[in-house]
C-alpha cells in the first residue's frame, strides 16, 4: 500500500450548509459530486462530527456552493477550521435563503451553488454519505476558475481539515 | 435551476476495472473519491448499464486506475467509449492483477492505482455508488500530473461518455 497514491484523486473544493432562518452551519468539503443526471443528485462525504450533519437530518436539506480559485483567505479559516457548536459562521458571510428548502447558501467567494433535498444518508464508517436531489441551481460568476484541492494545496499550501474524508493521520 | 452550475463541479478522469484472469472489463470514471481515510475507502459512481458492474458484484472487487493528464486517445477510446460486453478492452492495454483480489489493473496511462475490496453498493437511481476498501495502492508516475475532467474537455475537447453520471441530456 503506497499512501501516496491518494494525492493522484482530484478533487474540488467547496461549502455545504445546512440550516434554516434559525439555526446555520457550514463547512468545507472537498468530496461533492453529481452521481446521477435524471434527476441531478449530489453527493457529499460529511464527518459525523461535523455539526451540519446533524442540522442536515433535521431540516432534511443542505447545499454546496463551488469556491473560486482567487478566495479571500478568511472564508476558508471560517469554514475550514472552526466549529459552528460555538461559533456563528454565517455572520462572517454573505449568504442566501434557498427558496425550495429555506437553506442558507453561502455566496462569498462562490462560483455557483446547488440547493438540495436529502435523499438518502448513507453510512460508511467515519463519515456519511449524503445524497441530494438538486432543485435549484445557481451560476454567480462564470469567468473565474472553480477552486481545486490540489491548488489549494500545491499553490496556497493549505492543509486538509482534520475532518475531510482524505486527511490522513501523521505517521 | 441553472444547468451550467454542474459544470464548476471538478473532478478526475479514472478507468475502474473488475473481473478476474478469466473475464475483465473497465470504463471510464469521472467520480471516484476517498470517502474515509480509516480504513481507506473509495467510492466510485457506476452506471446500471455498465457491464463492469456485473463483474464488481460477482467478484466483490474493483480497482481503480488514475489517469495522466498527458495519456493516450487510443486509452480513452477504448475504456471510454466501447462497450466491453462484445470487445475485449484488455486486449489494447496493459494491466496487472491485484494481489489482493485478483482483479485486473489498468496501468496503461496511469499515474496510481487502487485495488479495492467491495464493501457496500448504493442504489442512486440510474447509477450504483461502489464503496470499496482499498487493500492495496501503487504509484506509478510522480511526476506528471493526473488528467482532470476539465483539462480533457476544455483542452482536449472530450465529451462525457453517455453513461457519466455528469452527461446532461441534450436540451
Amino acid at each position: 500500500m503506497n499512501i501516496k497514491a491518494f494525492e493522484k484523486l482530484t478533487y474540488g473544493v467547496y461549502i455545504v450548509s445546512a440550516g434554516n432562518t434559525v439555526t446555520k452551519n457550514a463547512f468545507v468539503a472537498t468530496t461533492a459530486f453529481q452521481v446521477t443526471a435524471s434527476p441531478n443528485q449530489i453527493a457529499v462525504a460529511c464527518n459525523k462530527n461535523n455539526f451540519t450533519l446533524s442540522l442536515v437530518s433535521e431540516n432534511k436539506a443542505f447545499a454546496v456552493s463551488v469556491l473560486k480559485q482567487h478566495y479571500t483567505p478568511a472564508t476558508m479559516g471560517t469554514f475550514g477550521f472552526r466549529s459552528g457548536k460555538d461559533f456563528d459562521k454565517f455572520a462572517h458571510c454573505e449568504f442566501v435563503m434557498g427558496t425550495q428548502t429555506n437553506t442558507p447558501i453561502v455566496t462569498t467567494d462562490a462560483l455557483a451553488w446547488f440547493e438540495c433535498k436529502l435523499i438518502q444518508q448513507v453510512d460508511v464508517g467515519t463519515h456519511i454519505l449524503l445524497i441530494g436531489e438538486v432543485l435549484d441551481s445557481s451560476v454567480l460568476d462564470d469567468v473565474h476558475e472553480p477552486l481545486t484541492y490540489a491548488y489549494y494545496h500545491q499553490v496556497k499550501g493549505g492543509t486538509a481539515p482534520k475532518n475531510a474524508p482524505h486527511a490522513q493521520e501523521e505517521k
